[in-house]
């Protein structure tokens, strides 16, 4: 998006960058940034989260593995997923989180905290790392 | 990553696309994938939510605001986030769903749905839209 | 209740036994309680949760202070934490747990962990009980 | 409890107010009031709640409907239930609601919403009550 003019460095950010933006965006246009305190996307998360378990709470282990082929529901999962991502990605830009970065940071956590042939098969909590 | 061999479309990945390769391989090396159901997915992300939103809850608005600048807290918030974006990165790649156009689609919908000068500076709950 | 026949040993129930009761027999009537498993109400207890947090996510300290005077947000309140209650009931029942007992042992722990001098005014995380 | 003084009224409360003077008397001894806001409450219930999601979340249902024949785990979940019955009863003290009272309403109009003989053996949802 180079010639976009409003962000001149659009083209160096990541998909999530520009989601981002996007929000940002949305924001301003309503001027809703007051609301937008970490608090209160910290809360507005964990009401997404919440409705998106609530699709899954009555089904057994197999409906819930193949509720994607279900037309209605599948398009519930979508957009509540997409809730729960829109202000994941919001609450990270307003604190400065890199996204991406914490999530690989973790797994590298992980990673070595979950030797592979020791943990095979059977999750249990390790230790915390030294 | 063009001479990984193991995934030669990885290229073409975006940012989420590849860490969703690496949660897969990380599933895949420890044998965990039979813990990997959508069901069990969309309860770790609750979970996960849940201790995020505990690094806030005693913080007044303010405090929160300004999390990130103690060493520690951040640090935490950090971390807790990361888990959150793993899991929901897994979850949408078990699902079979693209995280960013599932938020695309949602924002799209609501910037019809709020309408600017309308909505502007006080937020209240949109009728859903015909 | 002492001739309500159904169940003989409701007088010496609880206020919580009884709406425990009540809610196994809405279940059993409507033959739901293969709905009813541990992982199905506590994925539940958390959509409910979440609807709960929803009612407040936007609302400053002040206004989240005062939401029972208003007649609508109060309603709205008053009903998901009555869906919370409902809930949280059923999976204790379920699961063979006294919900009283289980608050008052967790409250006798945190009355010794933290002490009321050392702690007066600002809360911060004790170390476990040895 | 007549003769505590404080609280002449305790002998006539149930229970759960009996649990809720208690918490008040937690919060008080340790000048822990002004965190108890309704906002920070309910955030601080989500918070146990995503810890109690996070017992169950790697279990089969079979695995679940067991967990409390695990002496660890079911010491677990019961902790886990204390708290949420806490902060729920100390949220619901803070808002001046009945916690029985909002769950027998609820339940009430379940009874109505979902006829025994139309929702036999099949949950979905039905229409709002006219």
């Amino acid at each position: 998006m180079p010639s976009s003019g409003a962000s001149p460095n659009l083209a160096g950010m990541g998909d999530l960058g520009k989601l981002a933006e996007r929000l940002r965006e949305f924001a301003a246009a309503r001027e809703w940034e007051h609301y937008h305190t970490p608090k209160n996307l910290v809360m507005a998360l964990a009401g997404e989260v919440g409705e998106l378990v609530a699709e899954f709470q009555w089904l057994t282990a197999e409906e819930a593995a193949s509720i994607m082929d279900d037309p209605q529901a599948g398009r519930r999962v979508r957009a509540e997923i997409g809730d729960v991502v829109a202000y994941l990605v919001r609450l990270a830009d307003v604190l400065g989180i890199d996204l991406l970065e914490a999530a690989e940071a973790k797994l590298a956590e992980s990673e070595r905290r979950y030797d592979p042939a020791r943990y095979r098969g059977v999750y249990r909590k390790a230790p915390p790392l030294e």
